[in-house]
């Protein structure tokens, strides 16, 4: 007889990771080098230097070292809203009526609304260190650029977000946040860069793309003293940085002697996913554990399940480097239909990897359904998810329906990355029956895939 | 030397409260009783059971036991979404520079945002247990029918919320959250009642009230067979449930041997405060313990600092009982400038009795240097406060310094009832520098209260 399980496990303050772990340290097969888009060689840290902080630029590269201190200032911050929950989903599974027992772990609990957060008070703090005055980044909904204003408010650091015009207009409240944290936050394409200007005079009127938002964001940090350029997702430091999700999940698990059997993630840019899977990901790669381990992604943006393993670049502007990755293209655009995150064109050089060699599957859910499951969800534990990790508690139902089926009391812990309060007109949609189902065709998406260069 | 306090103290599930405690049993001068709107006599058991559960309504007129049990199903819930954490704001501390040590108890990490979810789903649980279909109540800008819907939600039972027709228009993304609930939000005054009709003969094109709201959803309540009327601030019994804040607060500080020096509320309609006191009052009235408590409210809006103590309806539509009550008269309403809530022209009657008995003190607040002290706040400590509780966040903040001036390190606990993610409209007015600190004059006060009847 097994400890009783509470609601919610929260860890101590004692208990709490004082390190990052590094899952490329264990793997075999490592994940393919960046290369530079001029030279279309691996990159070096000279090169990355001018762009990122060099303390990110060295963990970017960095494949070798399996733990990293969390330096003392970041634990600080951590503890403010972490450790997360790791919560069992007591209601869901009586609902269900399921002899699986479900886990969550919730990145909600602050302000961001997200995990986000985990990564940009890191980047913050390595910027402040450096002696910069400021970052600049891109946002589209919104997520990662009010995570970045929140880290940057608390170092006083400049914080210069380009948000697509599109979102900056039909989201005021996400770009209030980012005010009230102090952020300037500038609608792209804009009149304040070169790439902003040219932009809008080729085509006067558009409400701009994160290709062109990440295209400013670059070039004004490159073009001020004392500005780098940070990224919310996709690199390898992020991934690094969001292994604290991983981290305190398992030490939760272990303190109450729990194995997990499944470990399901959303997975856009698969900074979330990379995180959470990381530590048990390493267990299985030093041979110590097995897990079945699900990555899950929107029918309309399916690069695991329906893209191609391949150098691509990472932002369609083609000013980044291009990563090893599996891709739909970096021109590929999910449906205007589409309403969650998750709008990435690739995935994670990490994530891929463990993929293409076995280590976690992969599978997409439509939009409607995904809804349907974050309905249900927010019924029964109380909490809105975002639509992003909506897609988690898809597959999570549907395994645990499953194991009601074989009566097996399975052991599910999903990421339940963010609350959805940002995300009303998306709920709105599907409140009132309007939303859609597209998904891409095969045709589609070769065409996007034709577009790529041969490395 | 004391034990080293965390950032975040959580009790676990087995230290929290079992049962509500009810401070009306230790106050020697109890709260006036309510009175019959038409007989002006105390108002009976028989008299409220029409419109009030039973079980509610049995809490409502009960002034001398002191501890009631919270059922079972009602801790179950509570667990999802509860303990909230007490947290030590060391970095608030650091950014003022003071001595004092300062802790608040955050109600806002559950969808509803606040603290109101607390009363919700003890009012949701007495409904389902008498067999009741469902129930109706009345909503502003939509915190109280947030919690409500997803207390109904979780018990199954029908919720009907009218809501304020301009906040209906202004803020779809509260009602969308109440729709995904399952609630039903008509905007009011609808056509759907009679007292709703007559409003929009009378007035074309009227954008609501509370009060009217208020109406229609006594009446949607006592026109259909199986539903009752709730009501989520001033009364006892929301009082009583939201104890469960002060108790767990206790219950924290007692773990780590801290004496409060000071509590700090913000007071609307006094659910909040009254909760988060009851324990720390009840020490008072027992003469355990002295605490110097205090409730702050914005000035647009001053009920205990500017109002009379007599007997006032608690509705403008005059549908509702009279209480005893600090007042601003029951057509009051605060100008249109004020943005955050706490636009209650009353205080609860065991708020008001313990004000006037010394118990505790209030201040009131101007509306800039709330915003100012919630962007602060934010700022370090990462939570973006919703206005209401950063009434109370600005008071704590001055006494911070009052104890830098002083050298003073005093213990300081402050309630932060909620969240600020829909309330981003008054905060750009806030960044946008278009805020206005209207206060209303002696005059318009006295013509408010010349209108109360005598009782």
């Amino acid at each position: 007889m097994s400890m009783e399980i509470p609601y919610k496990i929260y860890l101590e303050e004692k208990e709490m990771p004082s390190q990052w772990y590094n899952v490329r340290a264990d793997m075999t097969n490592k994940p393919a080098p960046l290369l530079n888009p001029g030279t279309m060689q691996p990159i070096t840290l000279d090169e990355l230097k001018p762009v990122f902080c060099e303390a990110l630029a060295r963990q970017e590269l960095d494949d070798t070292t399996p733990y990293i201190d969390i330096p003392e200032e970041i634990r600080s911050f951590y503890k403010m809203y972490r450790p997360s929950p790791l919560t069992r989903a007591y209601c869901l599974e009586k609902a269900l009526d399921t002899p699986a027992h479900i886990y969550y772990k919730f990145e909600g609990n602050n302000t961001s609304g997200s995990h986000k957060l985990n990564s940009a008070i890191a980047q913050a703090y390595y910027a402040k260190q450096e002696g910069l005055k400021g970052v600049t980044t891109e946002t589209g909904a919104g997520q990662w650029g009010t995570a970045l204003s929140m880290a940057c408010s608390y170092f006083d650091l400049d914080c210069q977000v380009y948000m697509v015009k599109v979102s900056y207009e039909q989201k005021p409240f996400r770009r209030e946040v980012m005010r009230t944290y102090g952020a300037k936050v500038t609608p792209s394409p804009s009149m304040d860069t070169n790439v902003g200007r040219k932009i809008n005079q080729e085509f006067p009127g558009t409400t701009g793309s994160l290709g062109c938002a990440i295209s400013e964001a670059v070039e004004a940090a490159t073009s001020q003293d004392g500005y780098r350029y940070v990224l919310g997702s996709v690199l390898s430091q992020v991934l690094l940085h969001q292994s604290i999700i991983g981290l305190e999940t398992k030490t939760a698990l272990d303190k109450y002697g729990i194995k997990a059997d499944m470990i399901i993630g959303c997975a856009g840019g698969g900074s979330n996913l990379g995180g959470l899977i990381s530590p048990f990901a390493g267990e299985m790669l030093r041979g110590e554990a097995d897990y079945q381990i699900i990555a899950v992604e929107p029918a309309s943006c399916p690069s695991l399940t329906r893209g191609s393993y391949r150098y691509d670049f990472c932002d369609t502007g083609k000013v980044c480097p291009l990563a090893k990755m599996y891709t739909l293209g970096s021109g590929f655009i999910p449906s205007a239909n589409h309403a969650g995150g998750l709008r990435y064109h690739g995935m994670s050089s990490v994530v891929s990897q463990l993929y293409e060699d076995g280590y976690l599957e992969a599978r997409s859910v439509g939009q409607t359904e995904v809804f349907q499951a974050a309905q249900q969800f927010a019924r029964v534990e109380g909490i809105l998810p975002a639509p992003e990790s909506s897609h988690a508690i898809r597959v999570a139902i549907n395994e645990a329906l499953k194991c009601k089926e074989t009566g097996e009391a399975k052991n599910i812990v999903f990421g339940l990355t963010g609350t959805g309060y940002f995300d009303m007109v998306a709920y709105q949609k599907f409140n009132d029956g309007d939303m859609s189902d597209y998904i891409p065709t095969d045709a589609e998406i070769e065409a996007s895939l034709a577009k790529l260069p041969t490395v």
